[in-house]
C-alpha cells in the first residue's frame, strides 16, 4: 500500500471530538460575541497566505484558525441577539445531521443512487403536508403533486417561473411575450427568478395600506397585457413579504390565476414554518388552490441552510420541463416508473442528503416542540410591539405579522437611522433598517433558535438607552 | 425563562461524540458494506411512521435509525470499491468542516452578512487558480474575472447559458433565436441548462473517433445558424465527458468562439481536479481564452458535495445579469464597491460557508497530498487498462482518460451487460454500464478517496471470475 495523506479513522475520532467540544463551547459563548462582525474589507484575506500550502498542516492549526481567522469575520446569525433580516436557524440535531450527511457522502440524484436519500425526503415532506395543513394531493404518496428540497426559495421560485414559461411556450407563446406578476413588496427573488428564466415582463403590482397585493390591480394588469398581445403566465402571492411580513390575499389571487389559466406560486419562505400552528393557517387560505408553494425550513424551523421545501400541485409539468435522460443515468428503477428521481425536480443533478437534518429536527423537537418555540417567538414579538406602542418616540409602520415588528422614530428618517445605528453599535443585538418608498423603518424579527424573553428585554433596554 | 425543547450544549457534546464515533466506525466498515443498496422501491418508507412524531424522541433513536433505516438504503459512494459514475468524494477534514459550517450557521449572501464567508471563498479560489494553472485574471484579487462556489456543475453551466443568452438579447436578439452548442458527448446538464435558460436551439455537434468535438462541424453549424437568421450565443467545451472522459479540442473551440463573438464555457467538472498536476494541463490548453470554467471539487478533490467552482474571465456581465438590489439588502460595504457580494454570482440568495471545507481539505492534505492521490488514481487506472488490454475477452472502447477506463466484452452488447451485472452483483465493487450509439460498454472510474491498489486488484479478480 502506498502512503496516504488522509486522516485515519482514529485521527478522525480524536479531531472530531475536539471539534464537537469547540462547537459546544461556541454554543455557550455565542451570546457574548458581537453579533455583527466589525471586520473591514480585506481584513480576513490579509490573514491568509498568498498561496495554498504545499505540505499538510495539522488539524490543530485548522481549529485554531476557527478562532483566530474565522470567528472575527462571522456575523453571528445564531446569536440570541439576532433580530435582523429573518432568522436562518440551525439547531443541535440539524448540525449533527450535517456531519452524518457529509460522512455518508451519498448522492441522491436518482432513486437508485441511494434509495434512502429519496424516500426519506419524500416521506418527511409528506409529514410536513399534514403538519402545515396543506392539501393531501401534494403528498408524493397520494399525488399528483409532491415535494422536493432545494437550496433556497430563490431556486424554487426560479423553477416555478421556468415551468410556467415552458407551459406558455408549449401553448405557442413567444418567450419574449411571457409576463410574470407579484406585488411590489414581493421578494427580489421573484424579479430575479423571472429574469433568469428569460421572462422579460415582470409586473410589480401595487399594494394596499397593509402592504398586501391589490387583487383589482392584478386583474387590471393582466387584462392590459392581454390587450397588448402579451402572455400572462405566472403570479406569485407572498405569505410574509420581506420588508414587513405582509400577507397577500392568496384566495383572491388564486381566483384570478384560475380564471386566466396562469400558474400561481405561493412564496411562504419565512411564514410557512408558522403554519405548523393551526391558528396561523388563516393566512394561507387559498394556498390549497396554488400550483406551487415554497417555505424555508432553514429560516424558522430550526433546520440549517440549505433546506428550502418546494411543493407542486401536479408534478407532471415540472418533470416534463426538467427531465433529460442520457444513457449513463438510465436504470431499471427509473424505467419502472415506481420511483421518484429528484434530479428531474430542479436544475442541479447531484444532491445531498438534506432530508436527514429535517427528519432529525422533527424527531428531536417533535411537532410539539416546534410549535412551542414558534409560538414563543410570536408571543415575544407581540410583547415587544406593545412596548413600542407604549412609547411616544416610536411608531409602528406595519401591522405586527408573525414574529416581525416594524417601527420608526417619530422624528423621521434621520432619527430612525440614528436609532438603528445606535442599536447595532452595541454589539449585543442586531436589527435591520429598511425603507418602503421614502419611509425608513427598523425591522425587529424575533425568531432565532436561542432567542428568549431575556434577549427581547435586552433589545428593548438598548432601544430605551439609545432614544 | 420558558421550557426549551432544544438540546443543551452538554447534551450536544455527548451526542456529538457518539456520532463522531459512529462515523469513525463507518469509515472502518464501509469497505465491507454492499456498495449498491439492494433496497426495493418503497422499502425505506415502509419503515417510517405515517405521521411526524408529536413528542420529542431521544437522540439515541436517531442514531439507531442510521443503522437500521438509513444505511441499508444508501449506495456507498465512499466505498473503496466505488468505480461507478465519477467519484463524489468526501474526506475527514471536509466532513468536519461541514459540522463547523452548520454550527456557525452564517449566511454569505452579502459580504456584510459574514465577511469571512466571502473572503475565504474568494481567497481559496484564487489559490486554486494557481494550483490548476489557470489565468491570473480569473483571480478576484487581480480581475476582471473571479471565482465562486455553486452547488453543482449543472448550476454553473445553467448560469453560463443565462449570461450568454442575456448578452445576445442585450444586442437585440429575440430569445427564441438564441443557439447553444456542445458536442453530442457533452453532459446532459448543458442541454438542460440551455433549456431552463429558454434557449430553444441546442446543437449537439458530432465527435471524432476519440469522442471529442469536431471543430469543423461546430464551425459549419454556426455558419448554418447564421444563414438561418439565428443567434449563436454559447459553446461548451468538455474536458472529460461523462461517458468516456473525452477531451474536446479547447484551443480550436476557443478560436471559433472568438471569431464569432460567442461565449465559451469549459466544463471540466470531473477532470478539473487533475489540473493540480502540471502533466495533465496539456488537456486544458486554450481554456485560458474561455469566458467561464467549471470544475467540481466535490468530485475528485476530496471536498464533499456541494462544492462546484465556477470562474468567469470577466465578472461584469455575470453580475449585471444576476444583480437586483432591494432596499433590505443595501449596505455601506456593497455601496463602496470594495467588496464582493456573491448573491450576484448565481441564482440563490442565501449561501452556506462552503469554502471552509475546501480550505480545510487544501490545508489538511496540502497541494502535495492532493497531487499524490490523484496521480495514484490515474496510475491505478493505467494499471487496470493494461490488464484489460491483455485479456482477449475484453476490448477497450475509448482511450484511457484521467482515471476512467472504458471497455466491453468482445462478444458484444449482451455479454457486456451480463458482465456488468455479474460485477455489480458481488456487492464489493460497483461499475456503471453505459452506451454510445448502439455499443454498450463498462465504465471503471478510479478515484474514490478510499480506493487503493488492493481495491483495483479486487475489481480485476471479480471481472476474471465473472468472465
Amino acid at each position: 500500500m502506498t502512503d496516504s495523506f488522509h486522516m485515519t479513522s482514529a485521527e478522525f475520532r480524536r479531531h472530531g471530538h475536539a471539534l464537537v467540544d469547540w462547537v459546544a463551547q461556541h454554543m455557550d459563548r455565542v451570546a457574548e460575541l458581537p453579533v455583527q462582525s466589525s471586520t473591514e474589507p480585506g481584513e480576513v484575506r490579509a490573514l491568509l497566505p498568498c498561496a495554498a500550502p504545499e505540505d499538510p498542516e495539522p488539524f490543530e492549526s485548522l481549529l485554531r484558525d476557527l478562532d483566530d481567522v474565522v470567528l472575527p469575520g462571522i456575523t453571528q446569525w445564531q446569536s440570541p441577539g439576532w433580530f435582523a433580516y429573518f432568522p436562518a436557524n440551525t439547531s443541535p440535531p440539524s448540525i449533527l445531521a450535517e456531519l452524518a450527511t457529509a460522512a455518508l457522502g451519498a448522492q441522491g440524484m436518482l432513486w437508485s443512487t441511494s434509495p434512502a436519500v429519496t424516500e426519506i425526503e419524500s416521506h418527511v415532506l409528506d409529514w410536513l403536508v399534514d403538519l402545515l395543513g396543506l392539501p393531501q394531493a401534494w403528498k408524493t404518496s397520494v399525488g399528483p403533486g409532491g415535494g422536493v428540497i432545494q437550496m433556497s426559495a430563490s431556486d424554487c421560485t426560479h423553477v416555478a417561473h421556468v415551468v410556467a414559461r415552458q407551459l406558455a411556450v408549449d401553448r405557442g407563446a413567444c418567450t419574449d411575450d411571457v409576463v410574470a406578476y407579484s406585488s411590489s413588496q414581493a421578494h427580489s427573488s421573484i424579479e430575479k427568478g423571472a429574469r433568469v428564466a428569460a421572462i422579460r415582463h415582470v409586473r410589480l403590482i401595487d399594494v394596499d395600506e397593509r402592504f398586501a397585493l391589490r387583487p383589482a390591480s392584478l386583474e387590471a394588469a393582466i387584462e392590459q397585457d392581454l390587450v397588448d398581445g402579451l402572455v400572462p403566465a405566472i403570479v406569485t402571492s407572498a405569505i410574509g413579504t420581506t420588508a414587513t411580513a405582509a400577507v397577500d390575499p392568496v384566495e383572491a389571487v388564486a381566483t384570478i390565476a384560475q380564471r386566466h389559466g396562469i400558474w400561481h406560486h405561493v412564496d411562504a419562505a419565512y411564514a410557512g414554518s408558522a403554519m405548523i400552528c393551526p391558528e396561523f393557517r388563516v393566512h394561507q387560505q387559498g394556498a390549497e388552490r396554488a400550483d406551487s408553494y415554497v417555505f424555508n425550513a432553514h429560516k424558522w424551523m430550526f433546520t440549517n441552510f440549505d433546506c428550502s421545501v418546494f411543493w407542486v400541485a401536479d408534478r407532471a409539468p415540472l418533470i416534463r420541463t426538467m427531465s433529460i435522460l442520457p444513457p449513463y443515468l438510465q436504470n431499471a428503477a427509473s424505467a419502472s416508473g415506481d420511483v421518484i428521481d429528484y434530479r428531474d425536480w430542479h436544475v442541479p443533478l447531484g444532491r445531498r442528503f438534506r432530508a436527514l437534518k429535517l427528519w432529525w429536527v422533527l424527531r428531536s423537537l417533535g411537532a410539539r416542540g416546534i410549535r412551542h418555540h414558534i409560538r414563543e417567538h410570536v408571543r415575544l414579538a407581540q410583547q415587544f410591539a406593545t412596548w413600542v406602542d407604549g412609547n411616544p418616540a416610536l411608531a409602528r409602520t406595519a401591522p405586527l405579522s408573525f414574529g416581525l415588528v416594524c417601527f420608526r422614530h417619530v422624528d423621521g428618517n434621520d432619527a430612525t437611522s440614528t436609532l438603528a445605528d445606535a442599536i447595532n453599535r452595541t454589539g449585543h443585538v442586531y436589527v435591520t433598517p429598511s425603507t418602503i418608498g421614502e419611509q425608513r423603518f427598523i425591522r425587529v424579527s424575533v425568531g432565532a433558535t436561542a432567542t428568549t424573553a431575556r434577549d427581547v428585554e435586552r433589545l428593548w433596554r438598548v432601544i430605551l438607552e439609545a432614544l
